[in-house]
């Protein structure tokens, strides 16, 4: 198998879990970082607002699933285009040669009260992205609340079951059971 | 009718919105806000963690919400349940007295992002806060969540309905409407 060759953007992630991992979030700063990475300290600015986004992909997520959502079937009723995004998660970003990685970075951010704050409010902006994105397929406002409200929370379970150290497979088969588990706990399965 | 008498929390919170509104949230400080409740920092601070905090109540909701939850009849849904924490919310904080208060936090809320992230993060604490509730009742995990989750985009939904300027009623009707058409919207009407 390959070695998996990250850009840029990826070695400032992998160098900052390392360094988090081995000194502790509060005790690594940006240059470390960049100079782990082999990068200068602009070119982590360049890619990411703080030290606290360096985990959180710099808003990438939010683009992925609403272009799943708008590139879902015409036909699809709001759950199915927001299946459509989780799909397209597992394959733009939690594919099967990061899920090690999202293990650390889950060990990690539970390690930090920091970054368990910024990862609660990525998580609203996931859910806002998700809602405009129903919306701008003609999905009634308060339907798109609820449809990706409940499509944030099974990305949520599923990342929590793929990343786990005793998880496995496909995230996107994993996304559409966690989905599938959240409509039927709701009474919609 | 007699005038709202409010206590010391409550005079902290009045002074507070005022000076924002008067000079905005940046350029107040907690020391003024405690001289214009007639109140000593040190009293402040007993109150409140910051000054981010002061329009938040101090984690009081998640009480109320998780004490009506926990008070609904034996055989409530968790939907049911979830309502009866919504009725809690409007007998215990939002009265009608405190109407046009909620429409004043809610506009200088809405005009600073520190603030806005600050009320992302309590409406997390008031979800978890009622899934804990509803799990106690013995309510299955991803049913909690799930109930959870739509309560508390019920109440923002009707925090939003029932401080707007135009807006009128009982705050625990307004509430009871809005999961009701949270629930419609997702299906489950």
């Amino acid at each position: 198998m390959a070695r998996w060759q990250p850009n840029a953007s990826e070695r400032l992630v992998v160098a900052a879990l390392e360094l988090f991992e081995e000194r502790g979030y509060e005790r690594t700063t940006v240059i470390e970082i960049a100079e782990r990475a082999g990068l200068t300290k602009s070119t982590f600015f360049r890619h990411f607002h703080d030290k606290r986004e360096v985990l959180f992909g710099g808003g990438a997520m939010a683009g992925v699933l609403a272009d799943g959502i708008a590139a879902a079937p015409a036909g699809a009723t709001p759950f199915e285009a927001v299946a459509h995004a989780l799909d397209a998660a597992g394959r733009e970003a939690f594919t099967s040669a990061r899920r090690e990685f999202g293990a650390r970075r889950r060990a990690v951010i539970a390690g930090n009260p920091e970054l368990q704050e910024r990862e609660a409010l990525k998580g609203l902006g996931l859910t806002a992205s998700m809602t405009d994105a129903l919306k701008q397929r003609g999905v009634p406002e308060l339907t798109s609340c609820v449809a990706a409200e409940l499509g944030a929370l099974a990305l949520k379970i599923a990342y929590e079951r793929w990343s786990n150290p005793t998880g496995s497979g496909d995230f996107g088969d994993v996304a559409r059971r966690a989905l599938s588990d959240v409509l039927a706990a709701g009474g919609l399965g």
